[in-house]
């Protein structure tokens, strides 16, 4: 009888408990354990697990894959009250936001002979949680990073790929800095600056007439402070260097975009109908493809484009003003060579 | 028989005309103009006015109410155009995202006797666009802000009242420059961080492992990049200033933030449990109502914010930070007189 211990029975927990119990894994017992005791009987109500149990230690007791779905920050404690517990061959995963942090602490507190096997699965509704939310689809079709501690088993990777395909998700590896860089840019850094725009315009003198002034893009762009605070407070604390060089990087793209305004109106175009083309070959696919190679950033007249564009005025007005600046460009060298700086 | 006359037949004029042929005007007369050849013939087919006609000056001819619902950046020519055939007593609104300019253009051509009467519906769909999006019901149930001139005559004020009553919009009045500090907070902002955001991204070496990463989170925040790039390079051109002014306090606001994240995990916490509480009280209203009085930004222990937080625990960490952090400023003002700081 196999046996993979779920520590954690909230929202993400026990979502992989009702997963793993939809898979019916043969010869497997899924056992539980959350520390808050009203998760404890609503996981057994529910039948998030096969058996809901008393500690972290009775959980692991045996446990080939023990799976980690806390909030990070108690995840150090938590390593270290279950290492004497963990059996040889063991893989113990996690799935939090941030990734070094954890590899490290697994990599302080657990024995030889255990592998730590970083997990992050890119589900579920930042404003829902609890295990009243949890459903056993939530990971279907996602995207789980799988960041494998540079000393862990084949056996414990394996396990844990065999844990993500059951519950419907794509692996997806990267090792732990790589996850953290990435993450911290494409989502540590949106969550934070959603919040900042909502903190800066309710703390002004002006707050209610902005409030009821507010439209669509101010309701999308600060959706995000509906969010469990302990969650961007650990995404924050857990991957603070990371999000600190991308709040700068976003500050010196602040700065060069407030610069921009002070240029022609042409210049300011330009930025706004790259990001448009940019944005939609984004939505479309396109330049994620490792094999499309290298797209231009500034549009270009070809048909390829002009599919892209909204409207053909909007494609005229792009075309017609990529052949000024290059012609522009032409002036410009011309005239360096005229004056021998070319 | 009234005229009303509409320059610029796309999303929004297009959606205008349809919205006032619905009221069933009496003996009223809805004109309608685009320099678009193919926005006319798609106008003329789809009735979005009572009549096409050929130019500006055709379209004004007689009118007493004239809605430009033209890209801004092209309001100063039209104004100076229309100005010589425009009647005594004639109400001139129009539809942009920022007002300053555009009273500025007003004043400056159009002549005595004509009363601007700036307007800015709050509503449509930022990737939307072009007449064959446009529908009657586009304003209905929506905020229009209402931004008179000062030498506005009260019938041209009711006249653009009137028109927003007719398409079921809630007028809101906001004089030109609170109107653009509003919105430049509110809407342009927002809108030039989305852009920011994708553009840093994009732009970074590692783009196809960022795009490929993207979760719900960057996808939302990045979205508004799917609109007009007129539309965006429009406000940051007619709204430089404020956007500008913007832009800085936001940076500011990111380095606080920045800074923040070396604090102690409460404070950081604290930060994103206001955020959470202060962004509910928005959803629900209840901080924009002027009779609520100021709220407190620290959560306490009543009820009211009880209800407001979205888990029991949650609370009760809330609750025990804002204990802890009376504790210790008490402890910090006993220190400060027991050193005779106090």
């Amino acid at each position: 009888m196999a046996r993979i211990a779920i520590i954690g029975l909230g929202y993400i927990g026990g979502s992989i408990g009702l997963g793993l119990r939809a898979a019916k894994l043969r010869d497997t017992e899924v056992v539980g354990f959350d520390d808050w005791r009203a998760a404890r009987s609503a996981a057994n109500k529910q039948n998030v697990v096969d058996n809901v149990v008393g500690s972290p230690r009775e959980a692991v007791d045996g446990a080939g894959l023990v799976i980690l779905a806390t909030p990070p920050a108690a995840t150090s404690e938590l390593l270290e009250e279950i290492a004497p517990h963990l059996g040889r061959g063991a893989a113990v995963t996690d799935t939090a936001a941030s990734k070094s942090k954890i590899e490290g602490w697994a990599d302080q507190h657990l024995p030889r002979g255990v592998s730590f096997v970083g997990g992050h699965p890119m589900a579920g509704d930042a404003s829902a949680f609890g295990i009243d939310n949890a459903s056993a689809d939530l990971f279907r079709g996602k995207r789980w990073f799988v960041s494998p501690s540079p000393s862990a088993s084949d056996n414990a990777v394996k396990s844990v790929l065999g844990m993500v395909r059951e519950l419907g998700a794509t692996p997806h590896f990267l090792n732990a800095v790589e996850h953290d860089y990435v993450m911290a840019g494409v989502s540590h850094l949106p969550l934070i600056v959603s919040s900042a725009l909502f903190t800066m315009l309710r703390g002004s003198d002006s707050w209610p007439d902005f409030g009821r002034a507010a439209g669509e893009t101010f309701r999308s762009m600060t959706a995000f402070n509906s969010g469990d605070p302990s969650m961007t407070t650990e995404i924050a604390v857990t991957n603070k260097e990371q999000v600190q060089h991308w709040i700068d990087r976003f500050v010196l793209e602040l700065n060069r975009v407030r610069n921009l305004l002070d240029e022609e109106e042409e210049q300011v175009f330009l930025e706004y109908s790259s990001a448009q083309i940019n944005h939609a070959k984004f939505l479309g696919g396109d330049d994620l493809d490792p094999d499309a190679g290298a797209t231009p950033d500034i549009p270009d007249a070809t048909s390829q484009m002009a599919a892209l564009l909204v409207s053909p005025r909007l494609y005229d007005k792009v075309r017609e003003m990529t052949r000024r600046s290059e012609e522009k460009e032409k002036q410009r060298e011309a005239r360096g060579r005229r004056w021998g700086r070319g």
